[in-house]
């Protein structure tokens, strides 16, 4: 009834994240009336990223240089490296604007489910980028879940060693956080780590 | 931090319904990650709508071809047409798959406030359409809304001399609704046009 161009385009845009069915018709109706303001910028945009972003072969974070513009820095402290789950963590971690050190993007987690084990995740890149010294410490920011925790764990172990300083994200209640909305294992967590006010 | 394509991505990504600054951030993040098997996909797919899809300038339907395939399928009813404000409601009135006529996309619906009037609406248009005496029959198909209803009124005086037919779409409970939660408006106007059981 549409056409096969916008059937195609509906059914691509339904895969993203967050949108079904209804939001991808929406969103393509959208675009076709947009046509020289939005659907053709966002085609030359999408084909811009596709052609130059590429996975930096030392952090694993996407940029259109490698080394990627954080690695490349050096006002960024190359002694305390990041452990982050993915692109997405290290954005977040960049946004806050208080990490000055560098990253290490696993691109997953531990999973006994999905079945990754440690080969899966890039530890061995992580031990070779280890290897020269010029690390004093690794942070793990591995997100606050089982398989986060997991990883968090293994990396721990895997770094005892090392003679590296490993160190955690601390757990509590969230700024802005109220109580009454917490799970428990939050607040037991912000209690045994309370502090001296 | 991002590098400037994917700050442009997520810049475009913002602008489409529904999307605000983070679900954009994690679009383009996931088509980053996804860059064979859905963002070229993507890139292709939206110059392909871009290069293929014109305004069928009989009904103002979005399509690969002019006229688009409904003016063209000689086995929709030429006698009775449709007024929509939009192809959403072209596409929606579609789905159903009842309607055996023709369209006419308005392209808007008369608005003082937003100084939209008679001539924005391509009236002319629809007045050079029904010249020639085909159409026996036009179905106001308008959004129940203030503005909606004041364009189907404006249509049915403009028509009301021509001899044909003027029906607008029934107004009344929605199939599957709950009487609580629709507004009087809509229970006044099903109780109105109350049928023998």
């Amino acid at each position: 009834m549409v056409g096969p161009e916008i059937e195609r385009l509906m059914q691509l845009l339904s895969r993203l994240p967050g949108l079904g069915p209804r939001s991808a018709r929406r969103v393509a109706l959208h675009l076709v009336e947009k046509r020289e303001t939005l659907l053709l910028p966002l085609a030359t945009a999408l084909a811009a990223v596709g052609e130059t972003v590429k996975t930096c072969a030392v952090c694993g974070n996407f940029d259109s240089i490698d080394p990627c513009s954080i690695c490349a820095d050096s006002r960024r402290d190359p002694s305390i490296l990041c452990v982050v789950e993915g692109v997405g963590s290290l954005w977040a971690m960049e946004r806050t604007g208080v990490f000055s050190g560098r990253y290490h993007v696993l691109g997953g987690l531990l999973s006994a489910l999905d079945g990754i084990g440690p080969d899966d995740l890039g530890l061995p890149r992580l031990k070779a980028r280890l290897a020269d010294g010029a690390v004093r410490e690794v942070v793990l920011a591995t997100p606050a879940t089982v398989e986060g925790q997991t990883t968090a764990h293994y990396i721990a172990e895997f770094l005892a060693t090392s003679g590296i300083i490993v160190s955690a994200l601390a757990h509590g209640v969230p700024v802005g956080g109220e109580l009454d909305y917490l799970d428990d294992g939050t607040i037991s967590a912000a209690l045994r780590a309370r502090r001296s006010y």
